[in-house]
């Protein structure tokens, strides 16, 4: 028998009823012979609580102190959860970050897994122990306590998984797997069953509901299968994430939307080397984060250039463009808001031909402009109106999913 | 300039208002040029509602997951606490037990700490570091949280300033102090501004509301003295413990009192070696603990053995020694319940005479009669009926502290 990794959100171990629930997860694939590691996060709204009560202190608490408090929430967990396998007759105990430990970087608050000692969770399977595991955090090489930041547990579970060489990491949550796109948008979605890591990267707008990117670069990067369930389901099969060829008969996976786009132009833009370079060097002092990038080159001696970032960077990046436009040799800086994108994404379309075309047919037929199109490997993504999105992604779901 | 350490316990850092209170008695003895090293419990009633939670679960949680959860209180102060004094400007740094690290036994729920390694602290004073050290918790040499039982938190700051070599120990609460006597009962209790470590070790049932004994008996190993301060007060000077010749010329330091205390006399016990073992050690395998011992020896072939156990042990004592009558070759136990323990402690009492004369003297002219008389070297208990008890506190306590 093997290893298996499972993980439970905050929703699903938020009351003891749920904790059962939980329990009963974990004892029957105990039952079926395997080893199990269960990776947890704070119980509900524990952490929110502290930070609230953190900032009755100050808003601008020290990085290192705010980390020893918020991984409270999950200790709490870890504990109740040993407390009632045990009160159930199993062998359980739990780990906390620095008991196993998990190493990380020095960045309170978003720290990377640097490392994991996987002896002591192997040494407790050893002896007949479930293992029940702090997600979110970690210490750094001095001893201090660290968190993972956002989707953190996600991260944790994936990196214990792949440091026990696990089968599988399950991650409980409170929908069952990842769907083709956003039920409150489009009828008609469908469960996704299997997905490749690259496809569900490039789905973060759908997967940050579900997978924090994180935990999917590791998934990928140690090949672990990633199974996204329903806690509150008796037996959810779930999304499977990982490498598939079956995937590639697939014309694609999924469909993304993210709202709140804005796009810059930098028109007149001398066409020589190094001034590309220059606009996002930058943009990158002021830690402006730029995302979709387009520049037509043309045979003139100017060029524009195109990207867009979040909304609530608008108002900077123009001010900082706008005070730079000798430095830049620019002409004008000019820019639409209130975009969205909408990304359709599948490892099948690196083979097939017409995808790109259906797409566009899908907005043509909806009479939707597009402001930029920029396409990926297994990804084409187009920006349009905010107000004109959900009829975009609603269309496209119809038009590969649907006919 | 030294080394201070100063302890806050639950009720004076309860809310965030009260913490502020705290980080002004920080500062201002960090002001002074002193190293502070600051311990703390967990916040108001932070624990109980743990447990309460942990009830939902079960009613026998495992004991090794039950510290994981109740040490949580105290990292969350630490850290609240660190966080406030960082706003304030000050270089404040939290430690949990584990940082430290504090070694303790393998006793779940009421270990004893083996060992402490100062150095983590003293290089973080070097660094001008005030250091905020989690109360209550330690971990074993298995790398497993434990807490210490109650009163933790005092015996984690002695021992850490026991550790430090500290000039002193600051043990902040919610009274001025330690008194002559329960202000509820006497009139005209007096604060005890010095106390020695063995009368404040007697005096435990006034202290135990303060000062819990396990701090004591380190504080006396270590010579350290300790400071029992009101935490709300600005310039308390509270009662200090520690050895000192002046000591010697008060009559006595204070009066305790006992309630609920059960007298068992076994009758007719051959008075032969090993009677009296047997008897102890019958009790004490069933875990009844038994307080103040007189025997009577007598030229007879029988003795009469009495002692004191707490109310609540009375049933299950006299079933066990009545089981036992013939293996003990006993006679007969016959019982006094309703009774309360009344002790004077003073070490001026070891090279004067007269203080039991007084102590008999007051009760006597209340005409209240002692059940039971034992003395030590500090100390006078007799033991009286529980609805005279006040009364004979009263009578004493006037006639040695306000005549």
């Amino acid at each position: 028998m093997g290893i298996v990794v499972q993980k439970f959100g905050g929703s699903s171990v938020a009351t003891t009823e749920k904790l059962k629930i939980v329990c009963n997860h974990i004892t029957k694939e105990f039952e079926k012979g395997n080893s199990v590691a269960v990776i947890v996060s704070a119980q509900g709204k524990t952490t929110d609580k502290l930070i609230t009560e953190e900032r009755e202190i100050t808003d601008s608490p020290s990085k290192r102190e705010h980390d020893v408090l918020v991984s409270v929430g999950e200790q709490i967990t870890i504990s109740k959860l040993a407390i009632m396998l045990n009160d159930m007759g199993y062998k359980a105990i739990s780990l906390t970050g620095w008991q196993i430990p998990i190493i990380t970087d020095d960045h309170f608050g978003n720290a990377k897994i640097k490392s994991i000692r996987n002896e002591t969770i192997l040494d407790l399977f050893k002896e007949g122990y479930i293992v029940i595991i702090a997600g979110f955090q970690g210490i750094n090489e001095n001893n201090e306590i660290t968190t993972l930041g956002r989707g953190g547990s996600d991260t944790t579970a994936v990196a214990i998984a792949a440091s026990l060489n696990a089968e599988k990491c399950d991650i409980f949550t409170d929908v069952d797997g990842v769907f083709t796109t956003d039920p409150r948008i489009a009828e008609k979605v469908k469960k996704i069953d299997l997905i490749s890591y690259d496809e569900m990267l490039e789905l973060s707008s759908l997967g940050a509901k579900v997978l924090h990117n994180r935990c999917v670069e590791i998934g990928k990067k140690y090949n672990i299968p990633i199974v996204v369930k329903e806690t509150g389901k008796e037996n959810s099969t779930g999304t499977i994430v990982k490498n598939s060829k079956k995937l590639e008969d697939m014309e694609i996976s999924g469909i993304a939307k993210d709202d709140n786009i804005s796009r810059i132009t930098v028109m007149g833009l001398e066409n020589k080397i190094g001034k590309t370079y220059k606009v996002f060097n930058l943009l990158a002092k002021h830690k402006i984060n730029v995302d979709t990038i387009v520049q037509s080159f043309g045979e003139s001696i100017n060029k524009n250039l195109s990207f867009t970032i979040k909304s609530s960077d608008l108002k900077e990046t123009i001010k900082i463009l706008e005070d730079n436009l000798e430095y830049l040799t620019a002409r004008e800086i000019i820019h639409f808001d209130n975009l969205s994108k909408v990304s359709i994404v599948g490892i099948g379309m690196t083979h097939r031909t017409g995808i790109a075309s259906k797409m566009f047919e899908a907005l043509y037929e909806e009479n939707i402009n597009m402001h930029l199109i920029s396409t990926s490997e297994i990804k084409i993504t187009v920006l349009v109106n905010q107000d004109e999105a959900d009829r975009a992604v609603k269309a496209i779901h119809k038009k590969f999913f649907n006919n």
